[in-house]
This record gives C-alpha cells, sequence and structure tokens, in this order.
C-alpha cells in the first residue's frame, strides 16, 4: 500500500488551485499581465501598490507554477518582461468570476479596465521607469 | 476635495473579492457549506485539516463579510450552525472557475463531490462528534 501524498492538502481542485493562487495578490498580478503589463516597474505600479518584496516572491512563486515566463528585454542589469503562459491566461475565468462576484456584492466595485490596471494618471507616469531601472529578476540579485 | 478612501487597495472588484476571501482556507470552507456542511466540527473534518484557530477566524471573517450567519443550535455550551446567506451562495460561480481551472491545468486534481467533501470514511465518523462537543462560537470562549 502507498503511502506517497501527491498533494499537499488533499486532491480537490479547488484546494490544489488555492496553493497556487490563493492570496490577495497573485491573482492582481494575472490580472494586470492579462491587461498587457509585463515588466517589474509596471506591476509595482499598479493602484493596489503591492509591496515590492512581495511581487518579487510572487513573481518567483508564478513563475515556478508554470503561470507565468520571465524573458530577458534588456542585459546589465538584466530585466525581464512576463507574460502568461496558457495556464496564466486560464486563470482568466476565475477573474471574470470575480469580478462579478464582487461587482454585484461589494457595493462600488467596478471591473478594472486596461486604462485604470495600468495606473497611467497624470500622478503616475514618472513612476514606471524609476521603479523598473532599481529591478533585476527575483533571485538573481547582484 | 475628499480624501475619503472608500476602499483598501482600489475600487477593483477583483481585489476587493480578494480582501475577504483571498487566502488559502475561505473558499474551502465555503465549498464544504455549499456541500450541506454546517458545524464546526464538519468543518474542521474536512480533508484539507484545516487548523481550528484558522477556522475559528475564517468564520468569524465570513460572518462579518455577510458570506455565512451562525444559527444557535444547543445551548450550554451554545453551538451554531453555519449557512451560506445569498453573497456566500453566489461564490459557488468562483468555487465554478476554480474547479475548471486545476482540472485543466494541475494534473491528478477533482471536483470535490458531497461525499468526499463530508470527510465520512470508514476511519473518520469517530470524529465529528468529539470535534463538535468542543466547540463553542468563535469569539464566545467560556
Amino acid at each position: 500500500m502507498s503511502t506517497t501524498k501527491p498533494f499537499a492538502r488533499s486532491a480537490c481542485a479547488v484546494a490544489n488551485s488555492l496553493d497556487v493562487v490563493g492570496d490577495k495578490w497573485s491573482l492582481l498580478v494575472v490580472r494586470d499581465l492579462l491587461h498587457g503589463k509585463s515588466t517589474y516597474g509596471e506591476l509595482a505600479n499598479s493602484p493596489e501598490h503591492i509591496p515590492t518584496n512581495i511581487l518579487a516572491e510572487r513573481l518567483k512563486r508564478l513563475e515556478a507554477a508554470g503561470i507565468i515566463v520571465g524573458t530577458p528585454y534588456q542585459e546589465r542589469p538584466v530585466r525581464y518582461a512576463y507574460t502568461l503562459t496558457p495556464k496564466g491566461k486560464a486563470l482568466g475565468d476565475v477573474l471574470l468570476a470575480f469580478v462579478r462576484w464582487g461587482k454585484q456584492h461589494i457595493p462600488g466595485t467596478v471591473a478594472m479596465d486596461r486604462g485604470k490596471a495600468s495606473g497611467k494618471t497624470a500622478a503616475s507616469t514618472a513612476t514606471p521607469r524609476r521603479t523598473r531601472a532599481r529591478h533585476t529578476k527575483p533571485g538573481s540579485r547582484q
């Protein structure tokens, strides 16, 4: 009789999905990538202002889970553009379910469109470049 | 000009939904209530074995958010049966999206049916009563 436990908690599809993206931030990163963002600076500049240490950790975790891939777009220091894999893009259906539930049951909430998610308001247009310039891929500290 | 910030992070329906149920456990509690569980002992007895301190905290949070209601089913000590509100039942669509994504993208995962979620295997039938007997409503410690 095998005592192998292939899953951390159970074989439940919901439990295992939540082990990957069940936190306050991961699905917001996926939302922003679906909206066309790709760099660390762009992601850090979202209206929710994800703390940069958490962003770096989530990018690593999402890449390890096959949800995103990072591709270098610059060397010295190397910087990465992140894109969603098909597995990551498929989370769009989960996001849509959250949008519908939130809009119906949390008064005043809205579906974040590409414009809002980009964070490109008059007050924030100067931010992405500076933030991006500090970024190297999480785990490849110089 | 108002400086009121009505939302903790942004008006995004996804972000605000995640502030309520964006964690590893809350949606599993909702899953189990959708599957017909109602008592603290039944919820604690799920295959994922939610730590009891976390279960107590999540029940409080879900009740504060209007997702569940607790109704006393016994006095001395008082014990509560939890049921989903319409707002809570509507999270079924979010769970369904997670089930579909998990089944498609995390090999070996399954949709947890009522039988599996009940945890009523031969080895565990004795557990719910004992666990339930210890329970009073979170926050109403004796």
